[in-house]
């Protein structure tokens, strides 16, 4: 081995190591005969650079709170990543990266969360990745001025990103972009790679904006490398940008997709498919590479990270040895950073939930501001806000500060920015400490949308607050009525929607969102009043966990019809059950906030709800009739929103939509005609 | 009625016409008891500006093809364009005025397209305006190349665009205008109005980045006007960016929200809110507006629109000289406008389409580029492109150019700008004379979701290519692999779509789209490879129509089962059939493309193709289960995807799955037993 002292060893073990990670993804992308060489080819050296002498982080601990976060907005790059970590020393053997792309493997397509250790995002969906940068540093920033104390720095990390001409082409990118210059999040670092090819052909088909001007325009400090092989210009950018703390940093990297490659460098047909077997023969002699074996791994291309693997792993011990301290000296925080990192709630959690008098009138969105502001105290790790519409989505924590440059309170204001709050949240969420949740109108659950299907496929427990959820907004007409958003939420997988009939059940609903760990969930809430029902506040907390339960039955034996309804449609429910038993027909009234829950429990369970003899069933929700019929059966009928909304009163909207008890009542009659 | 061409008249007029644009808002407003004065207030004098010098339009004629085109981005701003309209002499009489928000009024909260004559399309929802308005300024250049001769200028319009601080803060809008910068669109003029309020407060609160700087980066023409009242700057602004053709142009307006409001002006409280009896009485008092009666209009505030319209008419009408003339010079070009305006197809358009021969295997993404290669040159209309994944969306014209500044070509490169690409197919569908298709995969349709509700709401017929239409995509793994994304499409009112067997039912689905001229359309299509199935080519262009129809059936009798399927799962179905006919299980295959189309048929052809009486169904569609229960029943089975997917090669994950014949054959047995 040699000496690691001498400044030529260090500039033939970082070309080394280097030339082992452009060829380990191009080797992995010709055995799994599909993926993406071109990005690795040219993202190598400041991939290389970056662990190699700026990140800090422990192999051995992945999950170490205080390690730099790094990010690879542009997932399709996935193949570097996987070699960076093997070779920086993370449990990802070599079976693994010769897995690349197959069944079971840790190496999928696109790097996914929790699989490979140090994966810290899920990514390919561009411009996600540096949307959940932004949030990683928002999480640094809540996390450091909540436990960081006099001589106990537990927080004091940066975020580095890698991310592709596409990635910045995305509209999720320019919103988190420009949050994060506004927040002036000194801790953010993007390297942006500029090949100037994607996978249509030359960024000249479509863009030709000048970037750096853009992200000056943000508020954002930027610097410009002539040549991405060039790594002494890398390596004083890099520290340019850890320098600068008080704006977020973006350095344009000039690279050249598939460098290397004699025929395929600077094209698309680097991008997206294998080399070949000949033109990666070619590669490796045009870059002094053996062209045999495949995945190829000199030890002095692992030795090339030993001394940032050292650096991590001591630093990592300073941590644990100054949060035993921090225990002594602080054992409150101590105890809440535990119970956090734990992702346990307070003790007596249940207890904190306001309870509400049956009979009046209120908001579920308003039930819903009471609930937070409720746990505002008892759990610190609630951090959230809205994308401007906080006032309507009832999402202040009364009390406290704004999240600003310097003094980050725990109240967000996202701007008119849904999809980057979709995507901060999911990058705060992955801090593990914290929960947070997000505010806007159900309608535009549509603008962040990828963001929410990422935390289900991640299993991230962001809390979205989705109010003015039916046509019952009124007035704002039907651009701002949600529709098939309902059921377009509940077809994700790992996503829980619940739809909460009153407050008591609002309750009940963030004690399910809080409680869960492994995913996100959505409550869709009202605009408008609905009263608190008879019966929630002894019911709402099972009966709500359970996704349905029964709120009205008929007095005796069993009923003639089950009306079904979500929201603000169980208050009609009850009232066209009491009226339907004026005429003698006897119905159940069954509430059924969430159909993920409620399809969950035992067979047993269901059958008491939904019994399998009564099959004249009508559902009522005011949204699409889409998804209904495998709860009202075969003889069920569904009082649904077959079109759009329209802009009227709320009570005009009921009338003329059907959401009367008349109309009810004439329903289940038909059904039972 | 005072002479109209001194200065101090033409002042008082425009004084008199600003005002009474702006108490038409807020009285509005009041009467409705709900809306945005704010905004109004602020953005009355260079709306009436606008309006009275620059816009050219002829109301008497409000779908003349070369009228500039007006874009309230900020649709909250509703109030003030219907003054303006009402007050330039379009069909929206004081009764619809009065009658805003209201159930049944042309005057909904937020503009809609269709409504009220001159509402050039639906706003509301942030950012989709600005984009709708570069899909505008496209459309302008495809038609003045297809279009234009010597002496013809048939299209020579601008689209003028005022948009507020949340526009421009939603990543569409960036998108959009990075697009509309690199394609150097001089026709779009764009009055950003910085009130530097939203919703919550304060723009300083999120918004602090420098606004014109970024349209510069993006190749923007931009000016300031420092006084939002002073209409000679505005006079001058507007002008320049008129003046001004080689670039799109930023004009950012200062101004105050709610301006005149002694109690209100600058603050939020004006933003969504009636400003209540009093303060409306004290804003017109500060304004020197008459306190009452309510909804005022002088006489002269119309007379101020009158040179505007007599101008706007006498172009009009030159512009029916001239297509006469045109008609007469260049015949064949002038039937086919002709034919455009009525939204018609080719004669024997059905004789154009492909058919393909059973047998061979051929992606349907494949398919749909060979449809749309066949239809190139007699439908010139066909415009579209992709979200750069042209070559894998098969959505390029062969032989035909990319959409560049100067060289419209009937390529569009939308750069990975899935949102942007959706709200601009609308602005180019709002044409009437385009028909706009864009392809991206279909898990990205979540990217661009907002877009695809508005093409619904409005009614118009954009085509989407969503391609990569299951977990069969393979090895780029759950990030890229919809399962909810059908369903979620499937869920929207009066969007069709289509999710074809093979070729022939690809063709027929292209026709069924093209045919289609009050909504959008959506097809999904698979990446790998499907055997062209026998009996499509004579069944195809029926049964895709009809949604679904019978593929395969029992020899004789009624079915045992029923297999419905979609997609690339109708061919696993067809062997199943076969595999269960060996098995002596008679099987019926429903090849089911389209839901929406199906649910449409009379009772007759919905029984004829399920029949009641058969009640074991298995539904196979390798996506999320969610809503077949409408079709299978409570006695049916659904074979779907209810998880995410992974990263594999599509064999092994059909395999992983179960969308295989002997999984299929089992769950039938089951079903059976």
């Amino acid at each position: 081995m040699p000496p690691r002292d001498t400044a030529a060893t260090t500039a033939d073990l970082d070309h080394l190591a280097i030339s082992a990670l452009r060829f380990l993804a191009v080797d992995m992308v010709e055995a799994a005969k599909s993926g993406h060489p071109g990005a690795p080819l040219g993202q190598a050296p400041m991939a290389y650079l970056l662990f190699a002498r700026h990140l800090h982080f422990d192999p051995a601990s992945p999950e170490w709170p205080n390690r730099d976060r790094f990010v690879l907005s542009c997932g399709h790059a996935s193949a570097l990543l996987y070699g960076l970590l093997h070779l920086a020393g993370y449990d990802l053997p070599m079976a693994e990266l010769r897995r690349f792309r197959q069944l079971g493997s840790k190496t999928p397509g696109h790097p996914e969360h929790g699989l490979a250790p140090g994966v810290e995002t899920t990514t390919g969906p561009l411009g996600q990745g540096l949307g959940n940068a932004v949030g990683m540093a928002l999480a640094e920033q809540l996390l450091a001025h909540r436990f960081n104390r006099e001589g106990f720095a537990l927080f004091d990390h940066r975020v580095w990103v890698l991310a592709s001409d596409g990635d910045l082409m995305e509209g999720v990118a320019s919103e988190a972009s420009s949050l994060a210059g506004h927040l002036r999040l000194g801790k953010l670092n993007v390297l942006y790679d500029s090949n100037r090819i994607t996978i249509e052909g030359s960024t000249d088909l479509a863009f030709t904006e000048d970037v750096v001007a853009r992200y000056r325009a943000y508020g954002w400090h930027t610097t410009e490398v002539e040549d991405g092989n060039d790594l002494d210009a890398l390596d004083a950018a890099m520290r340019a940008a850890a320098a600068e703390t008080a704006r977020p940093s973006l350095i344009l990297v000039h690279t050249h997709i598939g460098y290397g490659s004699p025929n395929k460098q600077d094209s698309e047909e680097s991008h997206g498919a294998p080399l070949g077997a000949e033109e990666a023969r070619a590669t490796k002699e045009a870059l002094g590479w053996p062209v045999e074996p495949p995945f190829l791994v000199p030890d002095q291309a692992r030795l090339a990270f030993a001394h940032a693997r050292d650096r991590g792993e001591a630093e990592r011990q300073a941590w644990e040895r100054l949060l035993k301290r921090y225990a002594a000296a602080h054992p409150e925080l101590a105890g809440e950073l535990a119970r956090r990192r734990a992702r346990a709630l307070p003790d007596a959690f249940a207890d904190l939930l306001p309870s509400f008098e049956p009979g009046k009138g209120m908001a579920t969105r308003q039930a819903s501001g009471t609930v937070l502001n409720a746990l505002r105290d008892h759990l610190p790790e609630l951090v959230g806000g809205s994308a401007d519409l906080a006032g309507s989505n009832n999402t202040l924590l009364d009390g406290e500060g704004d999240f600003r440059a310097g003094e980050p309170g725990r109240n967000l204001r996202y701007g008119v920015r849904e999809h980057a709050m979709g995507a901060a949240m999911n990058g705060m969420a992955l801090s593990g400490l914290l929960r947070p949740y997000g505010g806007t109108f159900l309608i535009f659950s549509d603008y962040m949308r990828p963001s929410v299907r990422l935390a289900a496929l991640m299993g991230q427990p962001a809390i979205y607050v989705f109010t003015h959820d039916s046509i019952f907004l009124g007035e704002d007409g039907p651009t701002h009525q949600p529709i098939s958003q309902l059921q377009a939420l509940r077809a994700i997988p790992n996503l829980v929607v619940l739809r909460p009939a009153d407050a008591n059940e609002t309750a009940a609903a963030w004690a399910v969102a809080l409680e869960r760990t492994t995913g996100p969930t959505a409550l869709a809430l009202t605009r408008h009043k609905v009263p608190v029902l008879e019966g929630t506040r002894e019911l709402a907390a099972e009966g709500v966990r359970r996704g349905a339960y029964v709120l009205r039955d008929a007095p005796e034996g069993a009923p003639a019809v089950l009306l079904l309804a979500t929201g603000s449609e169980v208050s009609l429910a009850v009232s066209a059950h009491e009226a339907l038993a004026e005429r003698g027909v006897a119905s159940r009234v069954v509430s059924m906030p969430s159909w993920e829950l409620f399809a969950r429990q035992d067979a047993l369970y269901r059958e008491s709800v939904l019994p399998r003899a009564v099959r004249k069933r009508l559902a009522i929700e005011a949204a699409s009739p889409f998804g209904w019929h495998r709860w009202v059966g075969d003889e069920g009928d569904v009082l649904g929103v077959e079109r759009f909304g329209a802009s009227a009163p709320w009570e005009d909207l009921a009338k003329e939509y059907g959401f009367t008890v008349e109309n009810v009542v004439a329903r289940v009659e038909q059904l039972l005609a």
